[in-house]
């Protein structure tokens, strides 16, 4: 598989805005863009550090993937997310080599990116997300 | 604070082989050092991906602190680590803005960083590491 790299780290949170004073108020980063992701229940916020980004979740309903998450684990780091050339063709690639997906077809993200995940039993423990440009189909 | 980039991303697992299965012989990345800290009872990992490394990190005492995490939380990611100028100056800022911190004074980290944590409870949940190279005093 060829990775480019991680192109974000997503961090769970309870609130967005709480989290930032620590993000931004702490570590100097600046948010540069908050987005609400319908399909998953999520507002996001993102920080550019480099060519890295870190990606704040908060959940916009209480039985949202990210809630759950909290719920059972509290807030903490989500997911791994690297950047790849094909989604599509990373999550056949992981699939062939026996790792369990939660995505068996990429989809929309947030930031114009087309996503998808490996189940954390396939990882060992880490929610892993690849990641690629959308590319418009005229 | 002035962050220069994230400087790795720490992973906790049970097995550094068996976890290298999957980053190595899935995502493609390789190991370029394995190294054992005495210290934090760990071996570590790493490779590398762009500017950003990843550290595997298995416990080598059973009431290590990677052994109480997994214990708790099982494998998965343990840390997220912010290269700074100085990691002494990075820990004596976050104190000075209230923030509760693991360690009051940098100390020897693998890789040859000077290293310092800030207590989850202060960041959201996520274990956050300062690191810095280490300076040569002559």
């Amino acid at each position: 598989m060829k990775i480019d790299r991680i192109e974000h780290i997503g961090i769970a949170v309870k609130s967005i805005d709480q989290a930032l004073a620590f993000y931004e108020g702490v570590l100097g980063l600046q948010c540069y863009k908050q987005e609400i992701v319908e399909e998953q229940h999520v507002k996001t916020a993102f920080l550019q550090l480099g060519n890295v980004k870190i990606e704040l979740l908060e959940s916009t309903w209480d039985q949202g993937p990210v809630a759950q998450f909290i719920a059972k684990r509290g807030e903490g780091i989500h997911h791994i997310a690297y950047r790849v050339e094909s989604t599509q063709e990373a999550l056949q690639e992981a699939l062939d080599k026996g790792l369990p997906l939660i995505d068996q077809t990429e989809r929309d993200g947030a930031d114009n990116m087309k996503i998808g995940f490996v189940h954390p039993k396939g990882s060992f423990g880490v929610l892993t997300e690849f990641c690629s440009e959308k590319v418009e189909r005229t």
